[in-house]
């Protein structure tokens, strides 16, 4: 039996996670680490045995007593504070929350010794403007934000662990992922939110938007976690690898797409207030890597994602 | 009257700034922070006005009185753990005590609204084994220590702070510098100690050592400090440089050179538990662009430098 941490278990994508393992009927005990209480059911498994322990990873005493009392065989690091608009808006944060907790927790695996597959999840975000495309792996990076220096940092930290400590990590670029249950500040789930939230209320058809020219990469979050299981199971150490569907859309295509299936008009304002510093203007990516080292490819559509979102924000507001 | 804020400060080089500042008669004041007392006398300067704080600059409230009381126009940042030996032996602590600092003193000057240029000290660690001479700025960084990953990180965040944020910081990317009074737990000085004391007490003339194969690039402390003076008042908002010898030496023919000016033999026992995880093989640096851009270029010799150490140490041994 397979025996699973997650870190930021509180957070969108565990739950998925949990839900792919269950869907395959793979028996797995996890542990899941958070600074907050989760509010999904995690008890409910059938296959999956799930229990949590609310944890921060900036105190190194938390990281060495969950590594040393769990003894993971795989460490699925979600912990993360993934908007790059909060990391403009608090650099410092951000930064101890995406790299300083990744290096306690890797750093404490090398001290106890534990042998495990650590999967360090990092973010199309690290790219930058490169002015070509699709983005690929060997790519170099030149990130404009304070949150893709992080994430470029403990992709840097991964590599020093994998290549010159021996230790079993592989990374990810992971690109925007969405689905139901996505918080607002992200900007598709606010979007599907607001527009959910007009039709049902019958409300002024009007939209106030950051940047909608910047194109961006979409892969449903299901998709996404089997990518993360398939790593586990066949991707090899020490590689990175892309995860992504290989296709760009602007913002403004996006939100067409929604109203398209809300069978809804609206206004767009265009705040410039809203824009970010400095941004990633064209986010395409390549998913050759993954494909041909284990297999993987997206199998949702942007439709199908679209339309669960719609019918989650439904339910939910 | 020009007021520089030095962090780290009672580390190697700032009292060789001091000195710079002296000897060309520019009147300023110095704030010098650092957690430990400085053990220099540094209030007995005819130009150079100077007083000290102590302060952890992991402490955001001690980084906010600095810069708020200060109103510094240049901040040389010196504050740093530059021991690749011990970055890996405490990865965390290296990190933090690099990467989180800078971020913590920069964030601040950015929020209080300081205008002033910030000197942000970056090391040749950072370039890994790139595989071709001499390392140029354009060329990608492959950090192979926990300390080089901390360095691209903190380059990175300047970067960030200097193009998207429109702040006036520059880069520097300094490499093995050495002089007297140097700690023992750098190389150069380490070997000047140990030979000047097997010199001196006509000791049995071996010595143990780590991998005497790498080659690095050696430049006087003094002439650093005239490198960061010039760029602070020539250098170009935004930049990166190189401060370098240009010429690359093996450890082995350091030693050498050092035995020569002392007229010793010795022999040398290279252990491989000194060796580390990883290293850089070959570090060898063109300085041409600090050249180009402010006229910079190294005036003294490897060989006064070392005399300059063996007195160093001769007389405190």
């Amino acid at each position: 039996m397979k025996k699973y941490l997650i870190t930021g278990f509180s957070g969108f994508v565990s739950q998925y996670f949990l839900d792919y393992l269950e869907s395959i009927a793979q028996l797995s005990v996890i542990l899941g680490v958070s600074r907050s209480e989760p509010t999904f059911d995690y008890a409910s498994y059938k296959y999956v045995k799930c229990s949590f322990k609310k944890a921060d990873l900036l105190e190194k005493s938390h990281v060495d007593d969950i590594i040393y009392q769990f003894q993971p065989d795989y460490i699925l690091h979600l912990a993360s504070y993934s908007s790059v608009g909060f990391s403009w808006q608090n650099p410092v944060d951000s930064f101890a929350n995406n790299t300083n907790i990744f290096l306690n927790l890797i750093e404490q695996v090398r001290k106890l010794g534990v042998k495990c597959r650590i999967l360090s999840i990092g973010s199309s975000e690290q790219y930058g403007n490169i002015g070509h495309y699709p983005l690929s792996e060997e790519f170099v990076c030149k990130p404009v934000s304070p949150y893709a220096v992080a994430r470029v940092s403990q992709e840097m930290l991964s590599k020093v662990y994998s290549d010159s400590l021996g230790m079993d990590v592989i990374m990810t670029r992971s690109f925007n992922h969405i689905g139901a249950r996505q918080k607002e500040i992200f900007v598709v789930s606010s979007f599907v939110k607001q527009l959910v939230k007009i039709k049902k209320y019958n409300l002024t058809p009007q939209i106030t938007t950051g940047n909608l020219a910047v194109i961006r990469d979409f892969t449903d979050v299901r998709d996404i976690v089997r990518a993360y299981h398939l790593l586990f199971e066949q991707g090899k150490k020490g590689e990175l690898y892309n995860i992504c569907s290989s296709k760009g859309l602007t913002l403004n295509q996006l939100l067409d797409k929604i109203c398209d299936i809300l069978d809804i008009k609206v206004e767009i304002m265009q705040n410039p207030t809203l824009f970010r510093p400095n941004d990633n203007m064209v986010v395409i990516g390549s998913y050759q890597k993954i494909y041909a080292h284990v297999g993987w490819q997206p199998e949702i559509t942007l439709e199908q994602t679209l339309q669960d979102m719609i019918g989650y924000w439904s339910d939910n507001i």
